[in-house]
């Protein structure tokens, strides 16, 4: 049976009308499919309302406990209950979920030598046997980028690593197709022209391209995960325009990353 | 099959060290459960934070558009999901719930000739098919008191009304004990004096009460809610003190409402 995991990122989220049209396309798509979501700018002037200074350290946003609380609030409150009242206007019947909720992603504190990173979650695992009883209910889950570790600590989390982890566990009983979405049309081979879209990748291809610092930045870890997935036996990983769900997901547009 | 159904409100929810020592009492509550909270003030101080101010009319806090948004990312974010995780890390399979998820409470916007009441809920149907899956799969339901119409918009919605409808759509299905849970130690014949707890009120007694004002304010709503829950198909409605949990489901303490 085949089911579609879509993630969705900040610049979605932050701009209604994209966000609605988005919800349009993703509520038509048919067959099982879950929503994974970040987080957006909401979190950043939610924090900057209640003068919670935001800590950098390495230009990398630390979630210390001021944080997460206000983190947890608006993936898990607004973001998520907004996106499913939306799916459900749309007749699509969604449940949102936090991995604390059923205990569907387990995750533990990331620690580090050097770098305090805070209330970081990195996945232990997913409760794939819920999930897929989730979508056997007909539902179609919605997941916050927020996990916990079993202890009462919620923990912030990528949201990219949630939607290939739970791309992960499923796929052992569904074929999976994963849609990266972002702001660009796919990877490209020139960051500046947005036609220059691969329309697939491999991991030789990749890795020569990142030899050569034509795939860079935030497109390493995206692709990374990427590949991961496909390694642990999710079928399709697409990366590409969320405005673009429907062309994506029939291979019609992004790039498709391809397991050889 | 027996199923509780307990309620909590703020006093609760405000005091970190309360709020432990009741999830302690919940999560080893025997068999199927439910669990229903309530605000508290943190919505307050969040709003107060955002330099959002509280429009009340007739002494009633009016959720208008703004308020809305922190009701939900107060209640179905921070007290939800930290309820979830500190049940999880008791052992208790928890999965945070608002009517939105799963539309398991659909319920419309509040009208009235004269006042408006802002994004206030009426519930319209409790999806008791859901519901009970989710308790089939060993979860324990815990639901923040909003609620949506179906047409994308998110409802906030009276906890204890929540937990009478929830109650009563169940209790088809199951035999329901409800407990709803607040500061005192259940129906007092004297308001001063927390010694002077009815063991049991039917309703004749109730009419009697009220009539000579003994029992009167918000012991009202809260007394036609147990009423009408009781007419409405559940077993027992039991009103006392969250402190008392294990007692009050033994019939050992608080006040438990009949059908007499």
């Amino acid at each position: 049976m085949h089911l579609s995991i879509i993630k969705i990122g900040g610049n979605i989220i932050d701009d209604e009308v994209k966000l609605a049209a988005f919800l349009d396309s993703f509520a038509a798509v048919p067959g099982l499919k879950i929503l994974v979501h970040g987080g957006g700018k909401l979190a950043t002037k939610v924090a900057e309302g209640l003068g919670i200074r935001q800590q950098l350290v390495d230009g990398r946003r630390i979630t210390d406990g001021e944080t997460l609380k206000v983190v947890t609030m608006v993936y898990a409150g607004t973001i998520n209950k907004n996106i499913v009242a939306q799916l459900q206007a749309r007749g699509c019947n969604a449940i949102g979920l936090t991995g604390a909720d059923g205990n569907s992603i387990r995750a533990h504190k990331r620690t580090h030598p050097d770098i305090d990173y805070g209330y970081a979650g990195d996945v232990d695992s997913v409760d794939a046997a819920f999930l897929t009883a989730l979508l056997m209910l007909d539902k179609t889950i919605v997941f916050a980028p927020i996990t916990h570790d079993g202890k009462g600590l919620l923990l912030n989390t990528n949201a990219d690593t949630i939607a290939q982890e739970v791309a992960r566990g499923l796929s052992r009983s569904f074929d999976v197709s994963l849609v990266y979405s972002f702001e660009k049309g796919g990877v490209l081979l020139n960051a500046d022209d947005d036609s220059s879209v691969l329309t697939r990748i491999g991991q030789a291809e990749y890795e020569a391209l990142k030899a050569k610092q034509v795939i860079f930045a935030g497109m390493i870890p995206k692709l990374d995960n990427a590949f991961a997935a496909l390694r642990s036996g999710v079928r399709r990983v697409i990366i590409g325009r969320a405005e673009e769900l429907p062309l994506l997901l029939a291979g019609k547009a992004g790039t498709t990353v391809v397991n050889e």
